[in-house]
Parts: C-alpha cells; sequence; structure tokens
C-alpha cells in the first residue's frame, strides 16, 4: 500500500494513492483513524484494516492536496555520515556508531510543497535520504526484531543550512537542519510487504533536472536494523516517528565550486520502488537576523 | 497562577495548585481544554478562563498524581553553556551565540517521579534549569515581544549521560541528552504574571541534600528574550514548547573528583518563585549494548 495524509475540510485525513488516482479509505471504512499516527499505532492490524478498505475505497473525485504521509510525527531523527562515500567527500572519518541528530517536527513539508530558503542563510544544501517509517512503538529493540517495528518507507530531503550547521559555536548541527519546512517527506508511506530489500534501493537527487547524487542504499554503513536498536537503548520509538538514514555522495558543499540552493531550484528525491518526492525553492522573506 | 496537568482515569487533565491543594478547574468550568497545550494555544483569553474557574474550583478529594505541566510538548529546546562560570567549568568558551541542542519529547519526566539510570552509561551528570513555557506561538519573534509569547515558567533538570555527549563521533550531544526521562518538569507551571523579573532569580540543586549548584539567573549569557528571538528565526515556537536556558556552575562532571548519579540519590531543582522539583534516580535494567 501506498498511504497518504491529505488535506480536508475537517483536517489531515489518511487515504492512499492506487493507481493515478488517491482512493477514500473512510468511504470504504468510517471507523479507521483520520490520524496516520493512530493507524500504526494499531500496528498490523491496522495496516490489515487499511487494506481491506482499500479494495473498496472510490477514488476522490477531485484529487486532494498531499500532506506529508506523516503530518507531525514525535520525533524526526537524523542519521549523519551514513555512506562511506559521503563522509569521505565531507572530509569525515568512517563512524564507529551512528551519528545521530535531529529536526523539529516544524520541518516536515509534503511532496510539491515551496519550501522558503531562509535570509538568514547563504548555503542551505540538499540531501535525498531513505526514511523508515516507525509502525510498533517500543525500546531496546533487537535486530533481528527492528523490522516488526517498522511501518513502511518513503523518500526523504534533509534540507541543510551549512553555515548554521557547522560555523556556529557549540558544533551542534541541529538549528542548521530545523529551518522550517526543511525536512520534505513523501509523497507516500509504502508499507513495508512492498519493500523486501530496503538495504538495496536506488537512491538520486536531481537539480533542476541534473543528477546530483545517485547511489544504493547497499552504500549504508550502518544499516535499518542496527540504526533501530541503536536509537531504541536510549529513548522509546512511537508510531509516526521517521529515520532520515543519511545521504549519499553528491551533496552541494562537497562540489568544487560549493553549489547551494537559489530561488526557483526544483528538487527531486528518487527511491527505488518509493517514488518522486518533488520540491521548489523560494527565497524567503525578510527574516530578522 | 501555578497550573498542574495531573493523571485521570481519561488521561492528563488540566489542574492548578491552590495552597496545599489541587484545585479541579474542570468542575468549575468543563469547556476548559483538558491540554495545556491546547489552553496555552489560547493565550491570554485561556489564562483569564482558568484564572476565573481556579475562583470558583474545588479541591479535588484526593490529591491527584501531578504529570509534568506540559506533558506532552512539541518541541523541548536546550540551551548549552549559558551561564558564564558554568562556561568556565566546562572549559568552553564564551559562546558568541546561542548554543542550541534539544531532547525528544520522550524524555519529559514530572516531579516525584524516579527516573532510571540507563545501564550503558556509567556518567550521567545533573543540571538544574530555568524552563520558558511557550503560550503564544510564532515565527521571528522579536526580543521585544518575546514575553508576550511566554505563557510562564517551570524548573526543569537536564538530565546528561555525559559519556554519550561527549565521548561519541559526530560530537552531537542529543543521545545524551535524550534517554527516556531525562527532562524532569515542574511542578507547576507559574505564569508570567507572577513572576516580573525572570532574569532575577535564586536557582539552586540539592544532591541527597548537600547543595551542588548554587546561582542566580542574572547569570544567563544570553537572557529570555534574546533566546526566544534566536530561536524563533529558525522555526516556529508552539504553544506548550519548552525552553531549558541553561545550568549553572556546580555539575557532577566539574567536580574533583566527578560525581555521577546512581541509584537511590535524591535530585531537588529549586527556583525563587517557582518550587521545587524532586526526582529520585533507580538502576535501570538491563539494556541490551
Amino acid at each position: 500500500m501506498r498511504l497518504v495524509t491529505v488535506a480536508s475540510p475537517t483536517g489531515p485525513r489518511l487515504a492512499a494513492l492506487r493507481g493515478e488516482g488517491v482512493a477514500d479509505l473512510h468511504a470504504a471504512d468510517p471507523s479507521l483513524p483520520t490520524c496516520m499516527k493512530e493507524l500504526l499505532a494499531e500496528g498490523d492490524d491496522g495496516l490489515r484494516r487499511a487494506a481491506k478498505a482499500l479494495a473498496a475505497a472510490p477514488a476522490f473525485a477531485a484529487a486532494p492536496r498531499l500532506l506529508a504521509p506523516v503530518s507531525n510525527p514525535q520525533k524526526v531523527i537524523c542519521i549523519g555520515l551514513n555512506y562511506a562515500d559521503h563522509a569521505a567527500e565531507s572530509g569525515a572519518a568512517i563512524p564507529s556508531e551512528p551519528i545521530v541528530f535531529n529536526k523539529f517536527p516544524t520541518t516536515i513539508a509534503a511532496d510539491g510543497d515551496e519550501i522558503s530558503l531562509p535570509s538568514c542563510s547563504s548555503k542551505v544544501d540538499y540531501e535525498a535520504e531513505l526514511v523508515v517509517v516507525i509502525g510498533k512503538g517500543g525500546r531496546n529493540i533487537a535486530p533481528e526484531e527492528a523490522f516488526s517495528h517498522i511501518a513502511g518507507y518513503t523518500c526523504g530531503h534533509d534540507v541543510s543550512a551549512r553555515d548554521w550547521q557547522l560555523e556556529k559555536p557549540g558544533g551542534q548541527w541541529l538549528m542548521g537542519k530545523t529551518f522550517d519546512g526543511f525536512a520534505p517527506l513523501g509523497p507516500a508511506l509504502v508499507t513495508r510487504d512492498e519493500i523486501p530489500h530496503p538495504g538495496d534501493l536506488k537512491i538520486a537527487l536531481r537539480l533542476n533536472g541534473k543528477t546530483m547524487q545517485d547511489s544504493s542504499t547497499k552504500q549504508l554503513i550502518f544499516p535499518i536494523e542496527v540504526l533501530v536498536a541503536h536509537l531504541s537503548q536510549v529513548c522509546t520509538l512511537t508510531p509516526g516517528d521517521v529515520i532520515f538514514t543519511g545521504t549519499p555522495p553528491g551533496v552541494g558543499m562537497a562540489c568544487d565550486p560549493p553549489v547551494y540552493l537559489k530561488g526557483g531550484d526544483k528538487v527531486e528525491v528518487e527511491i527505488e520502488g518509493l517514488g518522486v518526492l518533488c520540491n521548489k525553492f523560494c527565497d524567503g522573506g525578510a527574516v530578522r537576523r
């Protein structure tokens, strides 16, 4: 299934992509939760209910606007330097264990959203990432149990203001990663059953049509099950939490000369089996410094 | 007002401290939101409604269990090295702008909760902090408007696993700060009108009765209004967001020899006008490494 969240007059609402259209799951089963996180909290039972509804669901007459598949995750967890080649291009050593940082939920944006470039940064960079969506929550999850806690996958764009990430006192990446809109996600949450080999997916990023990143999730230093185990020994993972698993080589700051995003740029993140996440960027309003 | 969230059979519920008891605001005004974040989203109107209810509210017959005043904030924002003396004891330079990191919402704990010491850390440290609670949300908030976005203040304890914070690749503090339960908060949200001078409050921390930190919020390098302005140029602040404003000198890792928390320890954070936040620590279960 390709689960999505769509805008509706009553707020965000669960739905599913089907062919070129969007299926109205609630028309078939009004008892389904409207919130993706609530569906995911039901675990495999919830996904089975959604699948049953999908089989009988009519298409929306007019295609609704897509929101991010999880529009309000509790946690937006990110892994740094998790592709060997990207660590090399960043001049960083291969980490001995996962480097973890995060973004605030206010960074979440949807496929098709226009993202504002903050006027207080001149080094906004792109990063294509495979995103894991947590289904059943848990703590101290063993690697061999990790996939039973994963609802599915989606495309993510870890937009990064390099000046705020790397040139400020204290060395913390949070601020450079957490401008509003800096985590486009989608278009759909593709359920785990449709992606049997998440560690073997082509991943690419195109900037105005030109391929800038072109790799495979085979290159992940720490695979998905290790990330879930590592994170969950520290914090309880909850339904709808998203994990950005790191970006392959080709980011703008590693180009010669560096390439940073400017108003009018169009960025597409494409991951095998997960579709294309497309966002345009625009110059932000005057932001007080 | 000293607003609290209490446990009830139907979930977390807004209430208020009054004298030695807890007032049942909903018995006086059933139209009040049960969720603190929803009340804060109503801005000054919500606080006026709560005050009116408090004037007529009966006390709970049996004192309910306190939860954190905001039990589910969207953001738990923290400021590092924000007391000049603490920067010095940490061997760090006075930062030229605020150092920002965060904890996940799964760290929130209440006054009286017992906090598990993770078995995968041997260097869990204490930090007393003044916590700002956001009322009206906003972005690009000017310093002179900052206080109109603040609902009030509470005591916070920024529990910190120094080995995970400082001895891991990548230099990110998040993991060391974000073990479940590592952000005790409370006991009450004291509304802004009762704390006219948040930049002049005594702040102290006692470990098993011995004073380890004893300072004043006069020592803040970046005052509250500067923090709100700085943060909000990056991300939208939302009702119920909490900002840990930094810790004064005396943390355990700066003692000679260093002092780290162990099972049975009792930590009290006391801030002038805000009360005492008290938590005991216990040894955690076996955590997989």
